[in-house]
């Protein structure tokens, strides 16, 4: 059955979101988890899972879904007890859809149990994987976490802490990764810190998440963001950091500012609110444009059209209307409907935007069929002129770490030229945000970024 | 087993959405109506039925949910063909959740079959079925549309259209209804026209609808609102219409404008998004403050929130940020997870409050719950001052028109002062719009409206 | 989507069973009642629910599919309390699907809530719904039930009592009917005694079922049948017993023993499994045949098969044997598995029938695709001749009083004389039960049967 | 949710049925495997998959449920293409109902992919899994056909033969195993050949099942057994036959004949029927009793009661119902109900039974708590005596083999003297058949048996 999902298909998606416990205190760390992963859905709507540890076992449950519609009170009184648990919230890769890929993973191994949460990719799990293979060993599924379990199992005589620290030096590309055995609980970040993942206690109990926003949800507090290359262990006996060599720049992805991410998490010291707000005031700055009204294609671009309001001086409005129960649906639009399909989703503000020089702010355009739509929407609706501005620079190459990117020819920056683009959309001007610009709005943050997707150069080499 | 729905509990809800179609060119009558109830979810998600008639037979199907998860592309094949139809959202009131309560209601009687789809309520509907019942009638549900089924089949012997203003006559209330015969489409408003409904069109074919965001979701394009005391019937041989006697002032339900309708809808001559923004404008000078920064409880106190701003010169931003994917949840939270409850579904950006006197708009407070858990989660986030405006005056008494209405000691207007209110709420200070504010941003209406939730005036005797 | 359903395409299908309960000491009714449509399940998969009484209002749920599947802990709890329940199972007529037409159908009318399920066919129903619509009734269902509620509706100011009776004079064909007022149940049986209704009791608290395997399985003792025109009403004075005039002879349907009730049933005096297993000895009677071995078509044809072995001295075998895991399938099978279609569900023994000559007992021929394809695996299974005997006599006319008659074209015995039949199935010889041998069957009965599909007359006028 | 399964608690449970497909002609592999495991669905209700090879890759789809829940016609066609297929139906061990254990088990490894479906138990297993994680391996699952892949994959150099001859060198215990790779069927069965496995062919393609019922079923023909210790491969190449080494006695599951396999398969050259058949002649003139009736407990029962009718002379009649629409229930019975539980599934005839003596056949008595309840029900229906034949040994012992033994406490054979068991359940005699008897009853075989229930010996140690 062909579903349209609510995965937004002009935008790139995120692949993953994570969520980790150790309950130090009386907490029902099932129950914390479901809610950490609500806070985390928009990372990924495909499948979910939980996986709880005792001391002794491992227990999980893991479906096809969103959130709620997979947990219900049933579901989640059989995960209780516990004292750790980890989360995962997964998007549907080049339409994967197997729920045997779903995550956490859990495995039985020399050692006990091990259950694993992943978000990012690596750029060599297809080698590592044929190595293992090559040593006899078999796979299940085409998750990387079955990559990351074979390594640790594979080296765990040296111990844990030595097994995970020998693993990740054979790791390339992308990790936030949270671990658990039946009585730790292990968070790791890659060396170059492309996936955020950040560290929050409640309590006495230790929490970490792909975005601080979950810790919000649960009522944790906000400690740290895990440091590239650092290993977390917590344990009963207490919580340990291990510091591995790290490259000189660290590289964290800076499209979490762009898009990925939810207005209200803070990632490595940089609030996605205020990086946002900033890529609108610069973009006023760089392509201001003379025009009646900034709006912003919700609900991504609103914050950075408030920014460039703010930096031009013209004022925001509300000139799109998103029905907000659009999510799955089960319907092929018949070709009449199709013809005017975006108006599901979003309708324009007659009111608002009739005889208005618009200028209307989205975050990217990565294919440009929806921003065509929303151009002809407005000009339905009677906008004069209609000049599209973009928080971030032309998406232009794919990435390899862990977002699900089109293919060259359905991504419209890998071909066409900024004026090719503007005529192809309709828009009276189009332009884009500098790279110069795009990192001013993360300058306070300690760490560098990856701007691959830009600028086409990776961080690490891509095999 | 209990579900905490998607329905806000602090506000008051709508009960129902109606849209019908009659087709003169070739149309998919049902996947059209199944477009229209998507666009007016927000009016009911309990449960969605659409009828179809194809000059001899009516089909139909109706379920409980919402209308993307009750009708796949093998439903809506079942009610191919046909070319009129007719759809219906409902809100669950008072818990009743059973199936056999789901509109339209399709009857069979002396000519055939009629199909009903209702939005609002009969003040007298009581008295109508005991007036039936004495005269043998049997009910099988307890919708309103039954009671008017029940009428015209009682008078259908002087023909339909004179069953329908006999019937009509006997109403008390607020109604708009559409009535499907094999082959006509009625629609009929109440004489105060208490509840919207518009007329629109697709080429040749007619199409109705509770709210004219409906239209542009299936490119249809407005005509008029059907006016109070109006029945009009479209056949294959045309379009009449029936004005039916009328008081002297019309009474246009005014919450259409402060919360219900869709912000993209125009309702009786007056864009809903210039309403709401008119409010929060005027509500600035009614109750100016001295503060930071104005924001918006989303996603209703947006629109009035920028008018707030443009009144008062302080500059709008997102101070709250709502997870988007926060619907049904079958899980009933444990007493730890309860006390930070509001959490899931709302989180406020400190980056933006912190250190800020804030003005925070809503348009309105029922139970006042919600408010207070905002008001301290934006304290916590670090606001200095928080000051609720609110776009409507105090919601005092209880609906009887069709609007779920909590009981009086639930209604927190009903019992507090507004300083009470506020010291409840715990903000710094609380304000409501006038009256006559509110009056004045509808003014280019040329309606009366009904004001019986704020002032207990109604324009119809409660039996 | 299309589905084969459990249902039986070469057999009669019943239509429906009730059972209700009137609770005098502490019985959980809905539990009872679910048990007792469990025991019932086989008069109807299609739809089940259950309606209970609380001396106040009449709770229901009623769903499509088998009663296990509708009805699970949360269900049943949602229908505790309560003294009185009926319920009721529905066989799908005609692929009419529709879950607006599930029973009981419960209404509000004058003197409160009324719940109705019945068993049966009204011959005059269409002419009643006429009347009742020329005088303003409207139908929401084309359930006969419904026309009953509105005639009693009508009448209801003479008391329920005269109500009734006055309802059931108009009503011409079969029923077995249960009626559940807020405080009391009803039980009412057609003058002819066409469908089964048995009357048993559990200590203080009356029970009545279609059959009596339903009072077996909830633990209750039969006391007798309803009589055909008796109306007995149990209420919290008493048990009452009205006798309205009879006909001077009763027709209960004859097909109730030759293939609807359960084997472990008695009906009026006698019990299926004798009536089976004496129509077998008779049949040996009347149609010997020189044969090695007696089988059985499953489960339907193994006690007339057991009889007939008896009677004839040949030794009885399983020749035949069904997967007991056959149900709903929602597959249409390719063309290449469809020739082979009938294995899925029987399969022939091999080592049992190889060489043999062997008697095929089965209870009755009605389309006969069937039999030719059982016939077929039995020869390729190495059967020297197969003679087909069947333990009825042949199917030639419809039925009107609730049972699903394939049309004329359909019904194999209706087109085609006992030669031609024996030619198209391929058996080597094929003979009938008499109509004295079947009427011997059941002689032991006070009764007289209605053998319209045998014989074309039936003991009411067919409108 | 608790639920009562349709699972027969008070027999020993199969664990597993296979069936597997190489097609040669224009087949539609999934279809054939759907029906293949439609006929074999008595051997496992809890999960069921299938796995497609079409050359390149392997597709699957496995979940919970019987067959015909499972499989649509859009899971179906989603399977579409390929030439080999390998199918699996579960019975859920120990409360296991992870979907995480469903089979096939599909992996990826060295050389392409592997899918395995595995019917039996490896008595090593924990000890090769633990050998295998030594070794650095992981495991997602419980079942052995996890540990199996790992052991191929681990030898695969050497070639897919002689991996899979390495691997079962190691393998002790029971194993009835198809493997498919891109190309080839390959099918192993143990060295005691202890789990029936037989070969069949439709026209040039070759399919392999645990039962020739499966064949019937899809229209295949009977071709042998697989031989104890035989691997076959298939390839578009050919048939190869590879013998490896095997014990001087075979040990075939004799419980199989028992109870297990449906009475229509033949096993090993001997018909199930007549084995069954025989054991009730047997056990006639081993424990004659004077009595009236014999009968059989259903479905199991009968066919040895058939025998023991003929063995002794006396009667069979059918005086046990059984309510075909039996199956999962999710109703927990309130303790009224429960004390008369097993009528929901049986009832006694009480035309048949009343002042008989009765000599009731049953397969087997694994708990004995049915029994009990069968014995007082026939008693309450009148029998004037109660005896029970066993056409089998006392289970006394567990099995290691794929069987769901209960534990020693529950098993009621384990802890009591039949003189003890036949005072529990309450009947006037008790007797089972002797194993001489039972050996006999398989006499036409070839091959040699396992009789470890019975005797506690077993044909390979027990780790």
């Amino acid at each position: 059955m062909s579903k349209t999902a609510l995965i937004d298909l002009d935008k790139l998606n995120e692949e993953c979101g994570v969520f980790g416990i150790f309950a130090r205190d009386q907490l029902d760390v099932a129950e914390m988890t479901y809610y950490g992963l609500y806070a985390l859905q928009h990372r990924g709507q495909e499948s979910a899972g939980i996986a709880v540890a005792d001391g002794k076992t491992i227990r999980y449950y893991k479906a096809r879904g969103l959130v709620p519609e997979i947990f219900d009170q049933d579901k989640l009184e059989e995960l209780e007890g516990g004292n750790i648990a980890i989360g995962h919230v997964r998007y549907p890769t080049h339409g994967d859809t197997n729920i045997f890929n779903a995550q956490p993973l859990v495995i039985r191994y020399k050692k006990g149990y091990l259950a694993l949460a992943h978000n990012g990719n690596l750029t060599n799990a297809e080698r590592l994987r044929l190595e293992l293979e090559e040593d006899g060993a078999v796979f299940q599924t085409s998750v990387d976490s079955e990559v990351i379990a074979n390594l640790i199992a594979r080296q765990i005589d040296q111990g844990l802490e030595q097994a995970i620290k020998n693993t990740i030096s054979r790791l390339k590309g992308a990790y936030a990764l949270l671990l658990m055995t039946g009585d730790a609980l292990i968070a790791v970040r890659d060396p170059y810190g492309m996936r955020p993942l950040a560290l929050g206690k409640i309590d006495n109990s230790y929490v970490f998440a792909s975005e601080s926003c979950a810790f919000d949800t649960v009522g944790a507090e906000f400690i740290r963001d895990v440091k590239p290359g650092e290993i977390i262990i917590v344990t009963n006996d207490g919580f340990e950091s291990i510091q591995t060599p790290v490259p000189l720049k660290s590289a964290l992805c800076i499209f979490e500012f762009v898009y990925f991410a939810r207005t209200d998490s803070v990632i490595d010291g940089v609030s996605v609110y205020a990086a946002r707000k900033e890529a609108g005031k610069i973009l006023a700055l760089e392509q201001p444009v003379e025009a009646d009204l900034v709006i912003g294609v919700p609900d991504s671009g609103t914050t950075a059209a408030l920014g460039y309001a703010e930096g031009s001086g013209i004022p925001f409005g509300e000139g799109l209307i998103k029905n907000r129960y659009v999510g799955r649906t089960f319907i092929r639009p018949s070709q009449s409907v199709r013809e005017q399909g975006v108006r599901i989703k979003l309708n324009a503000l007659k009111k608002v935007v009739r005889g208005k020089r618009i200028v209307m702010i989205d975050d990217s355009i990565v294919r440009g069929t929806t921003s065509k739509k929303i151009v002809e929407m407005l000009r339905l609706a009677g906008a004069r002129e209609v000049h599209m501005r973009i928080s971030s620079p032309p998406v232009r190459f794919p990435c390899y770490f862990g977002i699900d990117t089109p293919s060259k020819e359905q991504l419209i920056g890998a071909s066409y030229s900024v004026d090719e683009i503007c005529r192809i959309i309709g828009t009276d001007s189009l332009e884009y945000l500098s790279m110069e610009g795009l990192l001013k709005t993360v300058e306070g943050s300690g760490c560098d970024f990856c701007l691959g997707c830009f600028s086409g150069q990776y961080p690490v080499e891509i095999e």
